[in-house]
């Protein structure tokens, strides 16, 4: 029994989640839109880097567009040194925030609880069990291709929904959905295991259980 | 009426061809080799960048294991400064090769033709038809990732397979399926339509036509 991490994101059909300015490009469309404000309503939280927030600013709430009456789980950043801008969307108060740092950094953010875990780099393995604490039971890891890579690298993310969209963006240095420094050789190579595969109106929806 | 581009490739789940380092790592899976020499089998002529031979020396021939009585497609390497060992598979004499250079190299190679077209780089919308006039009507693009970029940018690719394997490579230099510069803003990502998605043993098949 343990928290339950999905992590789920859009890619373009050559693995890339941004342009190479590290820009988003409307990747996803209305029915995987749809799916992903459904997936975030059944979930206790959402978690996301601060690199994310600092180059997309998102607001990780569920739109009442796709979900009548939303739950709004709480937002989760990572955020090692604490940089997330006091201006950022995920700080105004339309849903509980948990801002992540590590041990060392002392700042604080308007509404939004704080959570110090792990001596330089964040402590995944440390943190989960205190997200659990919290009421976290099933959480979606969004972004970006950092934080993503760390789940997986050390097995704590247990599903991967990838939405594939149809177009290429290419580019050597375009974001993929997993980045970090990548498996060193084959031993190091994550291994998933196909769970489905469906066409969402102009794309396809892979889903994978994590081998553990 | 012209040459019809099919670019193929295999891919792990996060968009990665290969291991940081390019060393290459089993992607693809039985059912999909068996796909791929089938397909080799129905073209003229299997395409490849110089980078790709230096990297894997692939034979580029159909397995017999596969395919009984291969009818042997033409192999056309694009290698502006023919940078092409002499000792590299793909001039084994095992099928017709095609080494493609730049009109200022002068280099030949062991049981190759040679064809010599553009400047600097290759120009390839020179070369396609002076392909079709040596008998090639389908050709496979096969990689690497700039060749692949470049077929596409160009809008000389038809149609785009995807295999997707069920693993994360992870890693921010990773090489994806189409590398290069990549497109600079919205306008310059090259659209695709879906034509299919389907299961293939533990990964996926995806297809699609490029959008002129």
């Amino acid at each position: 029994m343990h928290l339950k991490t999905i992590i789920n994101c859009a890619m373009s059909a050559d693995g890339k989640i941004a342009l190479k300015s590290r820009r988003q490009t409307k990747i996803s469309n209305e029915d995987d839109r749809k799916r992903v404000h459904k997936l975030r309503n059944s979930v206790q939280a959402i978690l996301v880097g601060v690199e994310t927030v600092i180059s997309d600013d998102p607001k990780l709430t569920v739109n009442e567009k796709y979900v009548k009456s939303p739950r709004q789980p709480a937002r989760i950043v990572l955020d090692s040194d604490g940089r997330t801008p006091s201006g950022a969307l995920v700080l105004n108060g339309a849903a509980r925030t948990i801002i992540v740092t590590n041990e060392r950094c002392r700042k604080t953010f308007p509404n939004a609880e704080v959570v110090r875990c792990g001596r330089d780099e964040i402590d995944l393995e440390k943190l989960l069990p205190i997200l659990e604490k919290k009421g976290i039971k099933k959480m979606l890891v969004e972004g970006g291709s950092k934080v993503i890579w760390s789940f997986l690298k050390a097995r704590l993310a247990d599903e991967v929904c990838i939405f594939i969209g149809s177009m290429v963006i290419g580019g050597d240095t375009a974001p993929t959905p997993a980045g970090g420094l990548g498996a060193e050789d084959e031993n190091s190579i994550v291994p998933l295991k196909l769970k489905d595969a469906q066409v969402l109106g102009s794309g396809v929806l892979v889903r994978y259980e994590v081998v553990k």
